[in-house]
């Protein structure tokens, strides 16, 4: 059972990015490549594969790594997005079709991209920033400060109770969607902390016994999922609306029957979230814990 | 055993954040208090607790929850500061002194009003922000941009190998002391991967079977530190200097010994990291779990 974004295999090559004369020879070389984007979507080939192209003279760009022995750079585009992932088409589509490791090549420079993007100016005193580090990092023109790519953790929570197992419906959901319920890390807390605190907000439920299940990127813009596992302390649910539009208990049996691909929609007890999702993968992990 | 920075007990009472007539009342309650503070450490009382004055008439105040009825303030500083804590006196001294939910009080105030006073400018455009939400969000008053405080996601792990433990000596670590080799998490990765990313980056060792312990905030400026432990797949180390002054493997009888409180420091193996961080935790773990 794999976890989308993580495993791009390529060589960070970490020590490139702080010798600016390595970092000249790897855009100099016959092997680097650009990643094709529209925007901040890939520009998929005819196998659905990410496409590459030459380096040319672009100002702005990252070192994603080596592949092998080929650097491969994303180029800093215009503008930036923050909104969710769903309605940014046609990147949104691609995630879809991408392969494994080309979405989690793909994830990692669309997160880096779109936040040099939204990071031209230093927050600190107003003035323009320059990349440095090979795109991982910026600098200020005036001040001293130094600025690094954003990740923002966020816990998102399987909640059980009697074998039940408590799922929401985000507001902006189609119908009939549930997925885990999650939130931001906030500074002051543990990851553990955050899940009993957002659990409490979002439904009005007490839960104990918090334990971590597995992680994965979400590069929309560059969250840090980190799945997790809780107890309830009771049922009743008391909704936030302004947080989600619905929650509710569903059974083992339920989810079993929402996550089998056999299954026709209309006859699933609800949709789940799609294979990239850290949400889907703790469905599956835990309905093979049994 | 507890972990530092984690547990304040207030309730963050989030939806005030977004409630500016409840804000108000809050800041106008007669129970409301501010965090004495000098620039970004906490002015300690006779007991080494926290001390609290009146809110007055502070410009930027970050709202931190209610204690009981009585609403918690902290005012943004004139200037932030990221150096790292034990650089930062009197504040590193206070971090011994504090009693626990003081110290997570105080942990959760500092990475906000830091991150404010850091942030009084746009990234993406360069003009003036406006704090928001009750300190939990800055404005841009230009474009459209929103701005939220930043956590940033390290990945810290216990490195083991035929039942001897790797630790390392930081830079600008004081002789003798060791702790747990860390690293940001960068987009692009998991908590997994970013721990196998960093062993072998540092001490060139490659890491299988990585497992989540723990988790705790970091108020310097605002790390998320996830605990891990990995099992080594060798023990010969390439140290790379440029991130770390030394590493080596110390066996369980070692770390007993350097942990053990009733052992005089020069009798230590090494000096173990202070009871505030994470990777003391990660030890006593270690020891316990046998
Ligand atoms: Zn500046
Ligand atoms: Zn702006």
């Amino acid at each position: 059972m794999s976890l989308a974004f993580c495993e791009h295999g390529l060589n960070r090559d970490d020590h490139a990015r702080a010798n600016p004369e390595r970092l000249a020879d790897l855009r100099a070389s016959p092997l680097a490549r650009l990643l094709a984007m529209e925007g901040l979507s890939p520009v998929l080939g005819a196998d659905n594969g990410l496409t590459w192209g030459e380096l040319g003279e672009v100002a702005e760009v990252v070192f994603l790594g080596l592949d092998g022995d080929a650097p491969l750079f994303a180029a800093v585009p215009e503008a930036g997005d923050t909104r969710p992932a769903y309605q940014q088409r046609p990147a949104w589509d691609a995630l879809s079709l991408l392969p494994a490791r080309d979405l989690a090549i793909y994830g990692g420079a669309r997160s880096l991209v779109d936040w040099h993007a939204r990071h031209r100016f230093c927050a600190n005193c107003g003035a323009p920033t320059q990349i440095a580090k090979g795109g991982w990092q910026r600098n200020c023109t005036s001040c001293s400060a130094q600025h690094f790519p954003r990740t923002d953790p966020v816990a998102i929570m399987l909640v059980e109770h009697d074998g039940d197992l408590l799922l929401g419906r985000g507001l902006n959901f189609p119908e009939r969607r549930y997925s885990a319920l999650a939130g931001f890390v906030e500074p002051g807390e543990g990851v553990e902390q955050a899940v009993a605190r957002e659990v409490l907000e979002e439904v009005g439920v007490s839960v104990t016994q918090v334990s971590y299940v597995a992680s994965q990127p979400w590069p929309f813009p560059s969250q840090l999922m980190l799945g997790c596992h809780g107890m309830a302390r009771g049922r009743e649910l008391t909704i936030d609306e302004t947080e989600i539009a619905e929650a509710r208990w569903f059974t083992r049996a339920e989810v079993a029957t929402a996550m089998d691909r056999g299954v026709p929609d209309e006859d699933r007890p609800f949709l789940p979230p799609p294979p990239t999702a850290i949400a889907r993968h703790l469905l599956n992990w835990w309905l093979e814990r049994g």
